[in-house]
Parts: C-alpha cells; structure tokens; sequence
C-alpha cells in the first residue's frame, strides 16, 4: 500500500465525573492524517501541516505528538531504518479547545500507518505508542482523550499507568452537544489552577457521582446519569477561567440537557442530551449564552462517535 | 397479625474502594428480631435485648436504633398513639466489628413492624425510618450498611442525603469471607483516624479503582473486578488500627482471594473469592494469619446475600 488517509475524531474527555479516567468520541470536528511510503528516506518526516493555527505547531519528528508515534511504532516493529514515511497532518478542529487535538493527530497518525504496512498490529495495540507520542504535548502519559479517538465510544481507564482501558455502554439515544467559546486556555493554565487535594467529603460525592454515572450507562438510565453527571472537583476551580460559563451551563440545563460541564481542560463544553433534536437546541442556547457574554463559538452536535478513527482511502 | 420474627444479615460497608458509598450483605452471623403487638400501651418498647456484649446497648426507644427506627415509622403512618409494639433484640453478631450490627437491628426492627402492620409500605420505603434510626448508633445520616442489609445484594449510594440508591448486579460466583479479630475498634476512633483531605492524585486513583469496579459488576469480569479491589484512600489510614492487617491481607491474596480489606470501619476484614471452596480457604489463612499475631478471630463464608432481611415466622 502506497498511502492512507484517515480522520480522527475529537474526544471529551473527563466528563465531568470522571477526571484523568473517562472519555468519548465526538462525529466532528476532527483531523485528516495522510500516511504515505517514500523510498527516498527511512524514518518518519512531516511534508506538511495545514489548518487554522498550526503554524506553532513543530515539523520535527521528536516534537511532534504523530510523528513520535508512528517512530515509536515504527521502532516496536523494527522497521525504522527499512522504511520510510511522510505524513500530512491536516488540522480541522481548533488547537487547545479541550477536543483532544493533539490526541487525534498521534492516533490518526498510528492507523494510517498501521493500515500503510498491512496491519502488524490490532487497533487496541497502537494504544501505547499513541499515547507515548502525546506525550510529546503535555509531558504526561494519559490516555483520556487517545482511547476514546483510537476506538470510539466512551472509554474508562482504570489506570493510566497500566493502560488498563474498558469500553462502557452508550445510550443509543445519547446525544452531545459541544461549544467551543473563542477563548484560550493553555493546558498548563488549566493544570495550574487546580489544588493538589480535595476534601474527603468532596472525594465521597465524586465517587458516589462517578459509580452512578457507569451504573446509568449499564442499564440505559438517564434519569440518574443526570443526576450523576456533576463535577464536584474540577469544575469548581477550571470554570473560572471561562467566561459565562454559569450562564452557558445555565441554560443548557434550562433547555432540557442531561449534563453540562467542560470538555477536558476547556474552554470547550459538553453537554449530553437524550435526543439529537435537543442536542441541536441545548448547543444554540450555550451558544446564546455565550454570545451574551460577548464570546463568539462553534457548535457540534453529534451523537457519541462509536467508531473512532476511520481510514478514509487508500491507494495501492 | 400478633407476632413476626425476623433474620437481618450483617453487611460488608465500603468494600475497599466505595467508602461511604458501597455495601453488600451476607448469609451470617446476623441479628433476630421480634416485633409483637400490644394492647397494654400504645407506642413502642423493647422487652428485651440478648446476646453477649449487650449489657451497654439502651433499652430507652429514643437511645436504640431499633426502636427510633419503629418509632419514626409509627409517626409517619399517623400510628404511634393507636398502636402498641414490643420489640425483642436478639444480638447475635459481634458488637462494633464493622458488620453493621447497629444496621442490622434498625433494618430488623422496620421490616419486623412493617409486616405486622399488614406490610403498608414497601422494603425499599423502609430505607428512610430505618436510617433515621441507625442516625442514633453514630450520629450520621448514611445508608451504606442498611441498604444491603434491608433489601439484600451489593448497594450502591450515589447521595446519602437523597438516599438514591441502586442495585448492582452479583457475579454468580462471588464468595465472601468475612474474618472478625478479637479486636476493639470504636466507630468514633475508626473515623478519627480519617485526615480530612486526599491528595488529588490518590482521588483519580480511587474513581479508576471504584468506575472499574462497578464495571466488572455489570460485565462479570472478575479479573478486572481484581484489579479494582483497591483502597488507595482510607485502608492505608485504618490498617494501622488492625493488628496483623498486612500479614492477613498478603494471606488471603496468596491464597487466592480476589481482594481483601476492612469490613466498614473494622476490625473485621473480607476477602472477596471467585468460589465458596476458595472463599473457606482463604478465610481460613486469614484465620492462620491472625493468630501468629496472637488475636483469635472468627470466620464467616457465603455467597453475597441477595435477600437481605428475611421473615422467620409469623403469629396470626
């Protein structure tokens, strides 16, 4: 095979009750990653990064998060100084708006390039050198937003560590609706406000939260995935970094939406809806909100993205 | 109907990674309960408390959760000036040995009176009166012992305010041994031992530990089910009250159990096994391990009781 294109997903990842551990796969935005063999080098090179804000974004293999993926993969299989390959990144979904981008670049990049050498490895086996290249972005090993955009749905991590990784059930109603208000928050920033502790009482609430949240998606219960779906840690403390953020949840807990909280590390926001038609409503009124507080916004609305990445094309 | 006669079992609370928030029930030891009909008062009295270690337990209704708890159901069924009851107390599990044994006479008690009444309320409508009462053992409003004691199986609590609780399901095969040491442990010490605060880290672990818990619950995954068997927050806090907890813990694994920690605020200690062979056999390196301490226990083995309080026998 001579090339693949493939798009990979954006991801919510936390999902309020869940910090560090849960996530899921959106239907869009997302990024186009190109893989092709050359014959003129072996290794991995970048020929082209295209989007919205990407020129910050390195070419260098070793800091990019794809193209230290795909070595890292490349490497596993002992192909590294056999054969070569370029990669297109094309960026479709804003950088840093809590959607998991860089997640999306790393797992497109190992899939094309997977499916490029006749499929070596599994879809769930590219988890770790995926993760290993996101690491390249934010210093740390975690999978929440890389799991759920390699193999779709909602995923728990029972520990990052060990990549001890699980597919949840999704409610076949389920909907999200996600804003992504024009404001910047840097990943750091977002790190930087939380506290290092939290009060047992608060840690209690979570864990109640959290056990009722995958008990409601076992046993397709909306009722009580809404009232599970609060963030009792980190919502307090990152949503003073987004403004409106009381309104925006406000009102799309007014107009009928299950949930409401931020998406990752911000400023973007999710909520979870029990139809498609409310999802498009409850994300008109953030984005309302939003406007209200002088902030500009996109709005997606999808259904949870079963599937994760998919390949696109492929030339032979 | 004059007299019922009723078995209440004793429960497992926290089950290492749900304090607060988890409990499931047993087959024994647990307590008998006797609730009968008077015509010589109108309210209700306790006629009589066995069993050893019952000398500090009040007999004043207003001191006895058994007896608040018949009470606050007499009051909400406009009852308690037209209806007279004696309660009888038959004690026959360990005192303060984390087993709910509190739990179990309120549980007792309500289940007792409801059937006597002609059953005017539901079990699961007994939960509330049966709580107020148990409030009386520790001053605290929390249901994580009389929910499974009351209704049976392993219970989930998302908010003791709201008493919103779940059933979760029971993998066929899961045996319980329950090791009780000769040891004393108050409820007030077990608790005061408890810093006020987890570092933030130690909480993510604990959600990863508790979502992939309930996880293997729904799914039968016993490995995973394992795997999540730990308590990051309270067990490394409380061990050091048990005598032996370490050489006890390392017993049951090596032995083969699925996990192993504190039964509510101990002393007790539980294994949870894939069989009831293994369930005995772990109990009794338990046992083994204790006793090199120098501290005699005693052993309890069962399946997970899925009935909860159970009628014994009825006087027309």
């Amino acid at each position: 095979m001579q090339e693949v294109r493939v798009f990979a997903p954006a991801t919510v990842a936390n999902v309020a009750v869940g910090f560090d551990i849960l996530g899921f796969a959106i239907q869009r935005p997302g990024d186009e990653i190109v893989a092709r063999r050359s014959t003129a080098f072996a290794g991995v090179r970048i020929t082209a990064i295209t989007g919205t804000g990407t020129k910050s974004l390195p070419t260098e293999v070793e800091h990019n998060t794809a193209g230290m993926a795909v070595l890292r993969l490349l490497e596993h299989l002992g192909l590294q100084h056999e054969v070569g390959i370029e990669l297109e990144i094309h960026k479709k979904m804003p950088f840093g708006s809590g959607l998991g981008s860089s997640a999306a670049s790393a797992a497109g990049a190992t899939v094309a390039v997977n499916v490029l050498l006749g499929e070596p490895l599994t879809r769930e086996s590219l988890l770790y050198f995926t993760v290993l290249g996101e690491e390249v972005a934010d210093g740390s090993f975690h999978a929440d937003n890389v799991a759920p955009c390699l193999v779709g749905g909602i995923t728990l991590i029972r520990s990052n560590e060990s990549l001890d990784i699980h597919h949840l059930p999704v409610p076949p109603s389920l909907h999200v609706a996600v804003v992504h208000p024009e404001i910047e928050i840097l990943t750091r920033d977002a790190r930087a406000v939380l506290s290092d502790s939290v009060s047992l009482k608060t840690a209690i609430r979570q864990l109640g939260s959290l056990a009722s949240f995958i008990t409601a998606l076992y046993t397709n219960d909306l009722p009580l995935l809404s009232r599970s779906l609060q963030d009792h840690i980190i919502e307090p403390q990152r949503k003073t970094l987004i403004t409106g953020f009381d309104a925006v949840q406000a009102a799309a807990l007014e107009r009928g939406a299950l949930g409401c909280s931020i998406s990752g590390a911000g400023p973007s926001m999710f909520a979870l809806c029990d139809s498609g038609y409310l999802a498009q409503a409850v994300g008109q009124a953030m984005q309302a909100a939003f406007q209200q507080e002088g902030v500009d916004s996109q709005l997606y609305v999808s259904p949870i993205n079963q599937r994760g990445v998919e390949v696109l094309s492929t030339t032979e």
